[in-house]
């Protein structure tokens, strides 16, 4: 590994890295616009790709009868990584823009020493990185009241990302002195544009061309989006086209409207950007029934935008009594982390929860801490899209097996 | 998890998941047999269920110009997860089974005190695990004088799957003394079986039920597969129904003709199940084109049957000289590890190759040393499709910036 190191340095410091990209850099300048789409179509036949089975029906859904599928399925899914088929699917545009990625062009200019415009070929050149990542909807979870776990918790999803790291093009280009802000830009109609942090940036940002092995899917933005490890959705620009190194947060639209948390003082919270610890029981959980009294395995996930999750405890009381569940190993950092716990039930009603802490020490709130801090009301929560609610989750089981949210019972 | 795991072991002791499953076991011996497909499909909604972009075309891609696509196309891929999709597909029967999972039953028999059988729902409730595992075929890269490493290297693949320990099912059916073997049988026409020993199955083999999250594809096994971790592909046996525990190898059909590995001295080797450190470089690999000098990352695939790989070193001068090559990390046991390796092409040919060691000592081979053992030609080689050839993969690259195969040259 060091002798990798101080190689990946040593070309660094040789330029060659730039070097190698300057003549394609400039031939890049000439056609940046999106081009019309070739009328070519991926192969449909299924010994090149194949498909699932017909009885296999996992579908995002939507919140509200009347909205667009958008919210993954927990309750159907194994393991941490969501199928990208899967992957929540909110804000952006719809269907997506259809970009050819020979025509698409990423952008760094502004407070840099050397302005720089890339394709998705030399992109591809350049020392990369795969990480597992959840990306989570700054308004996951504020609409509590609904049925289902997909409905209250499904804008989360889990994918191993590849690409280059944002630090590294960021040295290439040179960022200058007092420059700690960066814009970044999507490709689509709307130009969806976002304020984030150099210091984050150069931590660990990704300019991500793949999920779980092949291209970003259309909806998560392909052919590049910027995933900002742990931070709010919003900010994992999709399509993205553009960085702008700048001297300050810039209050882009969706900064001063969508993207605010107003609390009922009428005082806002601005620039959120961290998500806190957050976990859920997926099975059993709101909608499910079970079939009689006996074994289950009761499982869901916890996440923390602070780091890694090193505790998930389970309550089958309602909250009197707690222990420790099962994390699946390796535990990723800043990733969705699956835990289990052996339930063995005995038909009476039972109410199940989860709570999680983090390696920063980062504890999952309950909903009278949040309460507090936001004020008391669901209807309020609903009106205020990015507040990051994040507290334990309980589910009923009712002596019928059925199973309710009982966040406010 | 102490907690958790004496939890577990309390449910066990009272017979409370055997109990739980009673009635369920009871049922399902009624309607054993798969019954008819019921003719509904899953959505084609790309609300519902996302697509990729029609610009990306990744597909599997056969081995001969006259056979079907069955190769991973590792030279496009990214990370270490293989998208369900494109996983390989050698072997069972095309187009695989359409099996119900409401019909579908794992019967184990045998030399147990208890048999049972098992209904997908029953499975589903009890303690499962997540692990990330590559399968390769016993096969893959008997045919090494291909031009491409999809080619040569492709019938590998690698998923997170989830399941049932087989060690569970087997300690709740109990294992009677003298039972040191098994016989997994598949669902399929052709009912493809292979003897298992015990001490495997109790070790860490599962019965997957999912991949990557979400079911098992029908290519891969849908609704069941048995999962062995490192060992040959053709003992994860696809479409499980049924487990029989024996007091010895069975010697089955696929095991005295297509599973063996015959010696040049007419000697064959017969149950040789693990397979070895193997590594391959993806890119820049057979087929590929630089498009001039500057800089590369090289990039590859290193796994091993044995354990976790603790090394990959990468030589870009034909041999003479090696460098470790980064890791991604975490690395995981028994799975495809991706590595990665700064290079600066100076334009002149160069020959370009990994080689790997796992965490039990164990080493990838040499050419020469593999030539030694099963003879020297690749047309013998051919011919035996069984022998879990794993040498140091050479390419090599043209001024011109071709890359070619150069295993024999």
């Amino acid at each position: 590994m060091n002798s990798k190191r101080s190689g990946r340095r040593q070309f660094l410091k040789d330029g060659a890295l730039l070097a190698g990209l300057a003549v394609g850099a400039t031939r890049a300048a000439r056609g940046q616009a999106p081009g019309p789409a070739t009328p070519e179509a991926p192969p449909k036949d299924s010994r090149a790709y194949g498909e699932r089975s017909r009885f296999a029906k996992l579908s995002r859904a939507p919140l509200e009868a009347s909205s667009s599928p958008s919210q993954t399925p927990l309750q159907d899914l194994e393991g941490i990584i969501t199928p990208s088929a899967l992957h929540f699917q909110i804000g952006g545009t719809f269907p997506p823009p259809d970009i050819d990625p020979r025509q698409h062009r990423l952008m760094i200019h502004g407070l840099v020493d050397r302005p720089v415009i890339f394709t998705m070929e030399e992109l591809k050149r350049l020392p990369s990185v795969s990480r597992v990542h959840f990306i989570e909807c700054a308004g996951n979870t504020v609409r509590p009241v609904r049925d289902t776990v997909q409905q209250t918790h499904g804008a989360t999803s889990c994918s191993e990302w590849t690409g280059v790291p944002l630090s590294l093009l960021l040295k290439e280009a040179g960022v200058q002195k007092g420059a700690n802000w960066l814009l970044a830009e999507g490709a689509e109609p709307g130009m969806h544009t976002r304020s984030v942090l150099v210091e984050k940036a150069m931590d660990d940002a990704i300019i991500a061309y793949s999920q779980n092995g092949e291209p970003v899917r259309p909806e998560q933005g392909f052919p590049l989006r910027l995933v900002v490890p742990g931070w709010e959705g919003n900010i994992h620009v999709k399509w993205l086209r553009r960085i702008k190194v700048v001297d300050q947060a810039y209050m882009t639209q969706s900064e001063t409207t969508k993207y605010t948390a107003l609390r009922p003082d009428g005082t806002a919270r601005w620039y959120q950007f961290e998500l806190g610890p957050k976990s859920v029981i997926t099975r059993p959980a709101g909608g499910q029934k079970l079939p009689g009294k006996g074994f289950y395995e009761i499982t869901g996930l916890a996440w923390s935008g602070g780091g890694a999750i090193t505790r998930v405890e389970v309550s089958t009381d309602g909250g009197r009594t707690w222990k420790d569940a099962q994390l699946q190993e390796p535990v990723h950092r800043i990733a969705h982390t699956r835990f289990r716990f052996a339930w063995n039930w005995d038909g009476q009603e039972a109410v199940l929860q989860s709570r999680c802490r983090d390696d920063r020490g980062g504890v999952q709130p309950s909903l009278e801490a949040l309460s507090k801090m936001w004020g008391g009301t669901p209807k309020y929560w609903e009106s205020h899209l990015s507040i990051h609610f994040n507290p334990i989750q309980p589910w009923r089981v009712t002596p019928e097996g059925s199973v309710q949210n009982a966040m406010f019972s």
